[in-house]
């Protein structure tokens, strides 16, 4: 067996593997919705396999470790920390197969509503992830705390959205099923925010051993 | 400190604890919507709390678990179940809480369609949780694979209703409100049939260390 510290390493350069495929996923998500780019929406499709069989790796690997090592305390938090990451990781790149199937829908009719919104909550959303993820490898409180702040804006402009879409429906029936996608879109956006929250809590408890959730939790 | 098999047989009876607030809690969630009811609404905002404390209760334990103790195989894979039983039962808390919220919008507004399909989806979702539990409590993989067999089940009543909402937000725009509520609702239920998914999983890999995710993934 190879020694313990390059195990470790070799466990966190698979959750940054995982990770760059979930952002590729979210990140071409958005495009298939904003520019109804049909090949962008296959590409998640495909992305997806790919994330699911690296959660499962990733926990192996995370189980291995802590069985066939004792872990000390600080490398036991990194171990429990990227079991608890992985997962949202996972989530969110279920969010992001979800809203590439709405873009699909999305593109069989004509755009009546213009998507300002969305580009503006899916850039703040798709930040939050970057920082959350950089917080983790840069073991940086600070970085972790502004995912934390980011998502009451989120959820604000969430709300906003979710008010213009209903008012939308009520003007026109035909409208229904653009605004159900387009709210399916923006609550997908919100609850990815809220995995990037966790995974900045995350990392608080990997960096300071300090727990700070349910401080200022949100429903979707 | 305590002998190992008893500190684990105390964490078994937190996770107990904690599913038996999350039952409670999705029950009152479906009477406060299908019965109008504001004080299980109430009851539940009330529940969430000890949710989330008793979620970080047993985190922590099962964390110190690892560290203090050198878990075999076995005992290993049981408090890693526990973990992510663990998060699955607080989202699902979490899950509860949105419903309840929902269902005091509705008890704003008078009932223009009755909620056939709720009552029936609240019911098969409810004993999938309890099922998924018990599977665990008794380490019977055939009840496990049975909550399995239920989520297509639960997809399927879910498309029904939604088909059915959507035509009657389209009858009449005074609707839409209501509409989106009692999707919502649907939605909660959805992913709560999700989370017990998820749990049946962790009790076969419990069992069999067999690793049966990804195999019929579905999307809300």
């Amino acid at each position: 067996m190879r020694h313990f510290v390059e195990e470790l390493e070799t466990l966190k350069t698979s959750l940054l593997e995982m990770s760059a495929l979930v952002e590729v996923a979210i990140q071409r998500s958005v495009i298939a919705v904003t520019q109804k780019d049909r090949s962008a929406a296959e590409e998640v499709f495909l992305n997806e396999a790919k994330i699911n069989a690296k959660e499962i790796q990733i926990d192996d690997a995370a189980v291995s470790l802590l069985a066939l090592q004792q872990p000390m305390a600080a490398d036991l938090r990194l171990i429990v920390a990227v079991l608890k990451i992985n997962t949202d990781l996972e989530r969110m790149g279920d969010l992001a197969a979800n809203t590439a199937q709405r873009a699909m829908s999305l593109m069989e009719v004509p755009v009546i509503k213009p998507m300002i919104d969305i580009p503006h909550i899916a850039g703040l959303v798709q930040s939050m992830v970057r920082k959350a993820l950089d917080a983790f490898v840069q073991r940086d409180p600070v970085l972790a705390r502004s995912v934390l702040a980011s998502d009451d804006a989120v959820d604000s402009l969430r709300t906003a959205s979710y008010h213009e879409l209903v008012s939308f429906m009520e003007q026109d029936p035909q409208n229904i099923q653009q605004a159900l996608d387009l709210l399916a879109v923006t609550r997908n956006l919100e609850r990815i925010a809220d995995h990037s929250t966790n995974i900045a809590e995350d990392v608080l408890f990997l960096v300071k051993g300090i727990d700070v959730r349910h401080h200022a939790e949100t429903h979707s």
